[in-house]
């Protein structure tokens, strides 16, 4: 248990922590912007003018493509009101969080005799979910949050409250795509253990989560991505006691992560 | 198990009760307006977005000719002023929460030969953190959520939304006093299992939550009142495997319930 209970103290996660104030997270500019991606800034999201075609684009879509950040084309003026200022076509959000590559966690914690424990979201856009659920992941001594390059909510100021502080502690690894993710960490001997609402799921207390688990939730509408639920070594779900819509995806995620931690418990007591 | 599941069903706990003051009578979003009126609450009217087509349009129309309720189709620009927030194209008026008497709903869930599970919220001010707890007490089949009457959240718009329409359902009995209801409670056979972040308290695993049982939970600053711990039957509290803050007090909430129900669950199963 000494392992388990003891996994986030073994090293220093975060050395850039970003707080900051207002839009001083924003950066603008062709050559502030590329600069920050190249130094390996942690950049939440790329914003590129409309139109603009040429040496330009192919340089951003390049870089934005090589260091995984998500690049959104808008039109000028939404540019112009986020600046106030000369943007020059691009506009960039920086991080909260430094993101992590699973790639390099998952070697790390088997390397530390622990017994992985990891949350993938996908589709969870609402930030004070992805807040709440970062700060249960770090209450669960889960070793990692695993969000997709697109379609996840920002690790933003809002997030940051939300998850009282957890989300400058917790690990979040940012993944091109999660059926790719799905396939490594199965190749890497982690379960995938997928949640759903469906009455033929079973109930969560079923599975054995005391091997290395990487647990699934979906968005509130729309549930796991119907291809990743196939990928899943298992489906479960929550029981509920009457058929009222369903729990709050962040509560879910805490009951899971809490099923997880309970049965780790008692295997170290027996 | 039969009964327990159904425990939601057994009576129709909303009659007519219209509160016209302040607001308290409006509510907004998808989700929350169709679970109110599915739930049998008095709906005066139900407001609905200009230009709104497709599944929602048919729902909406098809509910409010069911439950005989007037429907008003208007312009975003009204909507967007009633509520100052994400309507989702639609907003009711109607009375939120009719307080039920704990002194008339627990004979009545012992007459129905039902376990009772109740939550008892000591301080929870937070309206989302309220919503969300009543969403978790409903999906949890709890037969209410009992609330002193003052340094309590409002039973307002916002908390409904939180709780994703489920404050239409759940019984909330607003007490007086939360010693006497807790003394009255003893008395009446049923357990009450406070919850604390002490190391000294038992996991809430080791707690027997298939007998009946109330849930103490305290706001997240002060926690459970001192005087309330010591009347408690048992104190319990949730593991967490690193020394990081705390769980949410709604994920909390739902990790006790999520433990109720599996317990019972389990022991129907043998």
């Amino acid at each position: 248990m000494q392992s388990y209970l003891q996994n986030q103290k073994l090293q220093p996660i975060w050395k850039n922590y970003f707080c900051l104030m207002a839009d001083s997270n924003l950066i603008y500019g062709h050559h502030p912007v590329a600069e920050a991606i190249r130094a390996g800034k942690a950049v939440e999201k790329v914003y590129f003018q409309q139109g603009i075609r040429g040496d330009m684009e192919k340089e951003f879509r390049h870089l934005t493509k090589e260091y995984g950040i998500p690049l959104q084309v808008v039109p000028r003026e939404k540019l112009n009101k986020m600046t106030k200022g000369a943007h020059q076509g691009v506009v960039a959000y920086l991080a909260l969080v430094e993101f992590q590559s699973l790639e390099d966690v998952l070697p790390f914690v088997f390397g530390q005799g622990e017994t992985p424990l990891l949350v993938l979201l996908d589709g969870i856009t609402d930030v004070r979910n992805f807040g709440a659920i970062c700060r249960s992941a770090e209450c669960s001594g889960a070793h990692a949050v695993v969000v997709p390059q697109s379609g996840s909510a920002p690790a933003n100021e809002e997030a940051m409250k939300a998850s009282a502080g957890a989300l400058a502690r917790i690990r979040v690894c940012r993944v091109r795509s999660m059926f790719s993710t799905v396939e490594m960490l199965q190749e890497s001997g982690v379960q995938v253990v997928a949640t759903a609402l469906s009455e033929r799921a079973a109930p969560v207390y079923e599975a054995d989560l005391t091997l290395p688990t990487a647990i699934l939730m979906g968005s509130e509408g729309e549930g796991v991505h119907p291809k990743l639920l196939k990928m899943a070594d298992a489906v479960v779900r929550i029981p509920q006691a009457t058929d009222f819509d369903s729990f709050n995806v962040s509560v879910a995620t805490g009951i899971v992560l809490y099923e997880a931690m309970r049965q780790r418990l008692m295997m170290n007591d027996e």
